[in-house]
């Protein structure tokens, strides 16, 4: 195991994209959904539409332009926007239809390495979200695919989020450790270049399929992450955890 | 399984006296101390007496004559008390040992039955804490013992101690559910009595030696709580958990 991590007390997981495989399953759920009411749309284009709105509605909290909402809120007023795009008039869909399908994002499968590569973390390291999702979100997906967190923390602990800073300091703060104690686990270099400008150790997962066959971002590490894996049983073997 | 309770969705725990034994925890962790420092004193008596200042120094940040602060500040500044009323002098004991004594609050056997119990309950609803200690407080006492928590709400999710009515219902929107989709497990009559009163449903663990053999209260339900059981193994039981 690197020397570096060797102190660490506690990792915090970047979930939608680094855990779980956000991408087909809201595709899964979008399917029946826009079948059943005639939208032609690709479910996975209609799942990257919708996530594209992600990060945009994202900034308007960290900016301050907007108070604090949740991620389901935004993830809902999103939805809206996308189905608009499509062509769909506001109210023509029902809003307990809307509701269900936002859900989708509390059903994401995780990664084929997840769960076992977080059984194994968890024995050596107290281990949780340190996520955009908000805290029901994240406790359904984790009784959804079997996530083994000890804690959930992350953007409504910190009510920002990343990464604006105090979304990382506030989720270490309430572990009670110091920042170089804990390890953020992410597929994506921005969320650990913050981290790391915070203290916080920094391990990169690659998730070459994230967006799919197409992925042009984030397929390789971009900084000297202090460790870089190809996916959670590697981050477990190289930390000890066997 | 008692059809009030069919429909609950996550179960919060009151923890000390009602998951672990804070009692015994404390007095091993005291034993040697009180032995290296010559202090003349049982160390069940001195958990007890240690104890007795946990509700007074809540009280402060409750009735708002002092600004939030977590259990572990709070217990830190009762164990110089308690170690005053014993004749130590301040600054006797170096602060480093007494930061460690105080994590014997983190350090808590669960009672026999609950480790078994919880992980019955867990296959069924979302668990975690609802109670007065800080999440890294029970972040560790969960490693600590094998506790299976989903999630860590409580007082410093609301930054105010039960029975403040905040306390839970910030935990309750936490969870994103209507409070009387929310059941409180609890030795305590009065934490039940506050649930109750916000719409959430109530389990009473009976824990007639929390307080040793000499425990004069709590023995028994005072109100007709929606499920009464001997310990949590009895609480899986009737709510169906196998």
């Amino acid at each position: 195991m690197s020397d570096d991590l060797q102190h660490l007390g506690f990792l915090g997981f970047d979930v939608f994209g680094t855990v779980v495989d956000w991408r087909t399953g809201v595709a899964r759920a979008a399917e029946p959904f826009l079948r059943r009411h005639g939208i032609d749309a690709d479910p996975l284009a209609f799942a990257d539409a919708w996530r594209a709105l992600y990060q945009p509605s994202m900034e308007a909290v960290r900016s301050g332009a907007r108070p604090w909402v949740r991620l389901d809120v935004l993830n809902r007023e999103n939805l809206a926007q996308v189905l608009a795009s499509h062509g769909v008039a506001p109210g023509a869909i029902p809003a307990a239809e809307l509701a269900e399908l936002n859900r989708a994002w509390e059903r994401l499968d995780p990664w084929p390495d997840a769960v076992e590569g977080l059984t194994r973390l968890k024995r050596r390291f107290g281990i949780g979200p340190i996520s955009n999702g908000h805290i029901a979100g994240m406790l359904n997906l984790a009784r959804f695919g079997g996530l083994p967190w000890d804690m959930i923390l992350g953007a409504e602990i910190a009510r920002n989020y990343k990464p604006v800073p105090d979304t990382y300091l506030k989720s270490v703060e309430a572990v009670g450790l110091a920042p170089d104690r804990v390890g953020m686990v992410a597929a994506h270099n921005n969320d650990l270049k913050a981290a790391r400008a915070l203290g916080l150790r920094t391990i990169f997962v690659r998730r070459p399929r994230e967006h799919g066959p197409g992925q042009g971002s984030d397929l390789q590490a971009e900084q000297d992450w202090d460790l870089v894996a190809d996916d959670l049983l590697e981050v477990a073997q190289r930390l000890g955890c066997t």
